[in-house]
């Protein structure tokens, strides 16, 4: 087990109408003038965003709302976001959605402070040392952004998509989580959803770290509840216990207690992030795609992780490493497709992956060599894409 | 899934030399003067307290001592410690020990700034709503104190042990987590630590609350990295990594993640704060005899969740819950006794328990029936007690 600092100061408050507590949350962290960002038409049409909105109102606070950010949000939103908290003195953002808003809150909040140019920190020119606070409203379990520090912007010109990790600046204040909001989630958002968290939790689970006996059944253990729920919630959209499952399983996916004590290993995503930023497809089918291919990779070059993920989340019964990786490998797979989501390019709809753009890309944005539980070449990065097909 | 509010703000900082960063942690809370509260003469012999001092003094922070604290600390040392803080004008309490000098050191920051006897809290009749920042230096694995918001404290009038539970306000405000400080604990305190840290999942497993699927997860992933680590940590004492698991398994186990969503039942706990008030035996070594006697009673009750805990945990193979149950019981009293533990009265050197005395002072203290997973009279608290003989 390797040193670590771990610290989650975010209040979860779970449960149904958890929603109707932002005024009081925000007022209480001494916030009377918000930003409320939000995505498509979704939360305006469902009555969420007047719900939130009657709260704030009924708390005092005043309001100005962002809405129109899109799935893989880009920097031009976050920068009319920065702008119009200065124009307005905006003291602190909501972040109603997921983890696409939920980024661009945090982008902007950091941004609004700081002198220079809110990329920098995307593009590690800068640390981020104070950030308005952020609070949430969850509307889509996947990013796990309600309760890490971390966010995803692309940068339009040179399509960069890239992931800003903080400690502790930009970790939300609250998230309000309320089950009842993902009733209405389409399936392959679901689906997509629950892949993104499995995936957050295999970048963390892959490591060269030994002894970290307790991070891993706690890893396994998600695993093997989101796998259990995943069915269920697919079966029945509003079956209230398995949405309750699911979103709890996001918000622990990513928080960090999945990573302590342990190197982790980000290529599956830096890899998918190429994908959706060329091919604008979803983040989480992308990783359906990318990241059994990579296991794949690793149960040939590395298999003991794989091996031992096969042996105790899908019971597989082979004394071989690589024999058990591929055989786990093979479980996961087709728990993807019985969720209903892509595991090849073809089936996320991409014929003729543009493969040296990908790798070119990759490996201009993350260095010529990539990967901590395992060192990949551009020729290994090509071939794990070609496993993809 | 049960709505709830989960929030753990504790800084864990983790590692080799963790307590070298006692000064900097409270300098950054704006703290210039502490007390340092300590048990025994075990950090004085070490060279722990020196060093701690020392890294006080290096950030210019002054500080006053308060040692002596016993195991099931009482009330008079909290009074003595809130009468040091008040006439030294303290601003912070940094614990260097396990959970005795930590439970106290809360209940001394609970007292201080309260107008009122500090035994108030404990007794139920008015909230911490304030309370002195403490920090810990983690020497015995074992209480979970250094991440809870929970203080354990005896009133010696009358030998009421009362566990005080806090949401927020007595929550540390860092811990620093040297599993180093670990290795000359001697084994039955190890041991001890260990059946400490499996009750409090217990306590939080045991739920009539259905589809806590995540929760349960964790639970028995814990429980599971626990027992196998547990062997290691008892068969070579300096295991750093064996020491480092088992340490960050009883932070994990008490901080909060076990109960997300459900009803907790904390019977066990509340039967063994008898047996240690009357006849002074080590906590967990209490835990170890009482708990498996609590689960015997519920699994001819009420042995679904016995059950669960039977198959996924100790691996049972048996369709029937009361017999899977009960199996499951068999493998934890042989996991105790192979790592030392008492599982009796008699091996606890208590030959004749007077057990009307402790049934009476449990329900005297917890109320005619008690018990969250199954309500229990003074006949069935009675017969757990004899079960225990």
């Amino acid at each position: 087990m390797d040193n670590f600092t771990y610290c989650t100061p975010t209040k979860y408050i779970f449960g149904s109408d958890a929603e109707l507590q932002a005024g009081t949350q925000l007022a209480a962290l001494g916030i009377n003038n918000v930003l409320v960002c939000y995505g498509g038409g979704s939360v305006v049409r469902s009555g969420l965003l007047e719900r939130v909105e009657t709260s704030l109102a009924q708390s005092g606070i005043t309001f100005v709302e962002l809405g129109g950010i899109q799935p893989n949000p880009t920097d031009p939103k976050v920068r009319e976001g920065i702008d119009l908290c200065r124009r307005t003195a905006i003291q602190g953002i909501l972040a109603v959605g997921g983890g696409s808003v939920i980024d661009t809150a945090k982008a902007i909040a950091a941004g609004v402070p700081y002198d220079g140019d809110f990329w920098d920190f995307w593009a590690g020119k800068a640390t981020v040392t104070e950030a308005l606070p952020v609070g949430v409203v969850l509307t889509i379990p996947a990013a796990g952004s309600e309760g890490s520090g971390n966010s995803v912007i692309t940068l339009l010109d040179g399509m960069h998509k890239i992931s800003l990790r903080t400690d502790f600046a930009l970790r939300p204040k609250f998230a309000l989580m309320n089950p009842e909001l993902t009733f209405t989630l389409p399936p392959e958002q679901t689906a997509a959803g629950i892949a993104d968290m499995m995936a957050h939790i295999f970048e963390r689970y892959f490591t060269t770290t030994p002894d970290v006996e307790v991070t891993d059944r706690i890893s396994e253990g998600l695993l093997m509840a989101i796998i259990d729920q995943a069915a269920k919630v697919m079966a029945a959209p509003t079956d209230y216990q398995a949405r309750a499952n699911i979103m709890w399983s996001g918000t622990l996916a990513h928080n960090g207690i999945c990573g302590t004590g342990r190197r982790e290993d980000w290529v599956s995503h830096f890899m998918e992030h190429e994908i959706s930023a060329v091919y604008g497809v979803t983040h989480g089918s992308g990783l359906a795609v990318i990241q059994p291919a990579w296991m794949t990779f690793m149960a040939h070059h590395a298999p003991q992780r794989g091996a031992q993920l096969a042996r105790r989340v899908f019971a597989v019964d082979e004394p071989d490493d690589t024999l058990a990786a591929l055989q786990g490998i093979a479980c996961l797979k087709a728990f993807y497709r019985s969720i209903g989501l892509p595991v090849t390019f073809a089936q996320l709809g991409i014929d003729h992956p543009d493969i040296p753009l990908l790798v070119a890309k990759l490996h201009e944005n993350k260095g010529p060599e990539i990967g901590g539980y395992y060192r990949l070449t551009p020729a290994d990065t090509a071939e794990i894409y070609r496993l993809a097909l």
